[in-house]
């Protein structure tokens, strides 16, 4: 890295730093393409570089007038199904977190993040699937004061990753981010695709 | 109130033990009916109660499909425009605290919630109007990581509640929470529009 650099590299550089691997994201079957493209902006901005998505119904297009370009930026991880890619995830050594509104659930804030930790979303309508929970490390809720029953999944998302990477941050240390090596790798990506 | 309840009033008990008018929310310019129903639907969710809306382009005609009827339960200002609302608000002693961009603006978490507080939040393109920013008592911004430039106003508003009102809760001790005549009114106004 040199000390002097155009304005482009060094807004890379700055962001290469900013990056983590040590929070990551995994969806299951969010339909709405407004709701995935939301989930991808809100990540880059909070500097999560992998989303593992598993689709549902309807086929991963998220909205490019939300996503504002953030899918360029991020690694995006296509699994063929949940219990795949919750078992990569846990042989990568996350722990997997689902969002879950019913009972024996623990508050967003209680998640420990000592561990590498993967947080699981689940569809607009029915959430996350019994099997997901099921394989699952634990389950978390944001807690809600009012009538409505549930935020939006784009909402949830970045309520929670706020929350856990701003704890990680402080926390985890140098495993929060990203080693040389992967900075580097990442690095050459980005400008290889941005000629 | 009795002490054995029906299922139903249980939870209006419950939800307007929790409601606060403390912090309170004021939107201008936000133009997209999805944005808006979702600042709708988070806001009753925190257990904001008031919602204060300024105009832009569009109507103000929030998505039914993502409001989940949050607006049924909030009150809803309309104000003709930004210099009336805020001069209101302030009336009324709130601080009014701007979301902005922008140089000299201050992270999310130093806003001072020792005082009543309104959040602001523009529109989708545009954000704020220079004339709000003058007329605000201060402006904040919640810190980005990434390359994307801005969260979606819905995203905004809910981290920036989320934060504010978790601290609130905490500092501001029973001046959070809705006296007894008000938590009466507003029970009596929910009655009434569910008969
Ligand atoms: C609209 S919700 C699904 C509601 C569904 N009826 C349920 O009970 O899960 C869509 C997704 O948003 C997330 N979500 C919504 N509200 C949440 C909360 N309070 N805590 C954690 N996750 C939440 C979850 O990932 C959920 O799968
Ligand atoms: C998409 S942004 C508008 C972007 C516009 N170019 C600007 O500079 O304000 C729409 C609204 O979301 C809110 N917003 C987005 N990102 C924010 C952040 N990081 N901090 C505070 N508010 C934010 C602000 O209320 C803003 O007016």
């Amino acid at each position: 890295w040199e000390m002097i650099l155009p304005k482009r590299l060094k807004r890379m550089y700055d962001v290469l730093n900013e990056r983590t691997r040590y929070i990551t994201v995994l969806i299951e079957a969010v339909d709405d393409p407004h709701n995935q493209a939301a989930v991808l902006r809100t990540a880059e901005a909070f500097g999560v570089q992998d989303i593992h998505i598993v689709t549902g119904k309807a086929p991963f297009s998220p909205n490019r007038l939300v996503t504002r370009h953030a899918d360029q930026w991020l690694t995006l991880h296509r699994q063929p199904d949940i219990e795949t890619a919750i078992n990569d995830l846990k042989q990568q050594g996350y722990q997997v977190y689902a969002s879950y509104l019913g009972e024996g659930t623990i508050p967003l804030s209680d998640i420990d993040v000592s561990k590498p930790t993967a947080l699981l979303f689940g569809n607009e309508h029915s959430g996350v699937s019994d099997e997901a929970l099921k394989l699952a490390d634990g389950t978390f809720v944001i807690p809600m004061y009012g009538f409505v029953q549930s935020f939006n999944i784009s909402v949830a998302a970045a309520l929670a990753l706020y929350d856990v990477t701003e704890r990680a941050r402080r926390q985890a240390g140098t495993r929060y981010y990203l080693s040389s090596n992967e900075k580097k790798a990442l690095y050459q990506q980005w400008m290889w695709q941005t000629l």
